[in-house]
């Protein structure tokens, strides 16, 4: 199992990287971590490395505020394109970056590649529940517009996903709605509505908004754009509400004392709360496994994203999106 | 000056409405209120009402769950469609409902009738934002899909409204989108920004759905579908946020005490979240003035719904729409 890390992607790069990257290659000896990007700043953080993990020079790398394509395009020598090109050589199975959201998005649709009969892979964020299940949500940002086939073809995905990395046998599948009804929505939700009742997927209807926090499917199918918005307005609203329920709470000494009191249920709330802590975000739909870690990975977060393509390797994830994807599209 | 009501609409129907319409009227000598509903319901609830307001009788009422086209299309006799038949006879300048949304927005476009030059009418309700000014948002449901055409028109609308009714003079409109950058978006949004750039407002362009409540811009423009959805993703988290609260804070004998000392810290919060408290929606685009007050309308907020039309009346809202809607099409 050969796992390449885009060690120049994230906001604490390649530190956290490195870090998390040495954790893995300790826990799993049988695992082959490559780290790409600036020798002469890795080097130096992988005193003691144990001896699955190598370095492969990278002579540039993709900024933050780099504009996606033209950055995947230009800069072949990118830590994440490099890492990308070894991904559909075959030279590793799996990629991870922390680095540049629609660069990886590019670098997967253009250096990695398409998975065949995909014609839009998808970002699939889990997003929190309140039960602490968590939702996995497609497509949040790959695509901005969709077809109806492309949102069956994210079902179908989002369905495999959650069977294999979390052992659910029937995940039940949600299409992002105004309404439960049936007949309810936009010309897309309506033309798609009856292409998922015959899919092979346990679909379960319409799901409104306001009750995605409350768990009421295990993936969430929608258009990027929508689901984009989506997930902006959940982060937004909970970020003003902590930043309000703070200023209440350091009101006077009184409310102060009452708030210590009151941290470690906060604390919890807010983890729930923050995205950041459910993993990274698969890219759908591609010849080859690529995680998004979050930009503000810290060791932690690298390690659990390594862990995560860990199970998807065992598991077989690719090869049977592959062949259902395969499948659904002869069955036509 | 003269409003109609539909004194069957709404949860607490038709108690509220009378009760709200009979403080109106005592407070607005001027002012001509007509209850349309069960007469015989209406009637005990009127006890020394002044003589400004009467009752016209309806056989028949829209229910909650009615389906809206076919229920205004056959429920000639119900109160919804008698109110807005008396607006768009003139017999009423402005009708007020808390009934069913979907059957008030068809009773706004088959009843009323669209205004000339308006191609799609749309619900503008207010946002809350945590500095307690609030955002117009448009449009939240009307239509599900929309032209970028509409979107123009929904943003001049918007920009009247705030002018008019908020005594804004020049607010900032803004195009709900998935990043700040002028490129950014699907191909709605893409097509519409520029044109929103030449159009007779002022445009501030793309704003990202995580910092509306933070009060980027004044007039919210989107299409209906992901208008309602970043509508529901906003309430849902905000009630699911209350709900881990109230579990936490109900955790043991200290949070119960440390809780009721940051009490009124959050009831102001969840006072500030609850966009009911922000007024009724107008349908606008339409050829009189039609406020959707929310369903669980108490006396005082039919009140406040009334004073809102009353406010829109002295100023001339629909007539100004109407003549900036016409210059805008002229100038095409």
């Amino acid at each position: 199992m050969k796992i390449v890390i885009d060690a120049m992607g994230g906001d604490h790069a390649p530190k956290s990287n490195v870090e998390g990257a040495c954790e893995a290659a300790k826990m799993w000896k049988d695992m082959e971590i490559i780290l790409v990007g600036d020798e002469a700043q890795i080097r130096p953080l992988l005193q003691d490395a144990p001896s699955n993990i190598t370095v492969v020079h990278a002579p540039e790398r993709i900024e933050a505020d780099d504009e996606p394509v033209k950055a995947v395009r230009r800069k072949k020598g990118a830590s994440m394109v490099m890492a990308g090109r070894m991904v559909r050589e075959g030279e590793a199975d799996c990629m991870i970056s922390a680095g540049n959201t629609g660069a990886l998005m590019t670098t997967g649709l253009l250096v990695v590649g398409r998975m065949d009969g995909v014609e839009r892979p998808a970002l699939a964020p889990m997003l929190p529940t309140t039960d602490g299940k968590g939702v996995l949500a497609l497509d949040l940002g790959a695509n901005m517009d969709a077809k109806p086939e492309h949102l069956v073809q994210y079902a179908i995905m989002g369905s495999i996903y959650r069977e294999k990395m979390h052992g659910m046998p029937k995940p039940r599948v949600g299409l992002l709605n105004v309404g439960t009804e049936a007949k309810k929505g936009n010309e897309l939700t309506k033309e798609v509505f009856p292409m998922l009742e015959k899919a092979n997927i346990h679909f379960v209807g319409n799901v409104e908004a306001r009750d995605v926090l409350e768990s009421n499917c295990d993936i969430l199918v929608c258009d990027g754009f929508v689901g984009n918005v989506m997930l902006k307005s959940l982060e937004g609203t909970a970020g003003s509400l902590f930043d309000v329920l703070k200023k209440e709470f350091t009101r006077n000494f009184m409310t102060k004392m009452a708030a210590a009191i009151l941290m470690p249920g906060l604390k919890r709330l807010k983890k729930m709360m923050d995205y950041k802590e459910h993993g990274g975000a698969p890219l759908l739909g591609l010849q080859g496994l690529v995680i998004k870690a979050h930009g503000s990975s810290d060791k932690r977060a690298v390690l659990n994203a390594i862990r995560q393509a860990r199970t998807a390797l065992e598991n077989q994830l690719i090869a049977t999106i592959s062949s259902e994807i395969a499948g659904n599209n002869s069955g036509k």
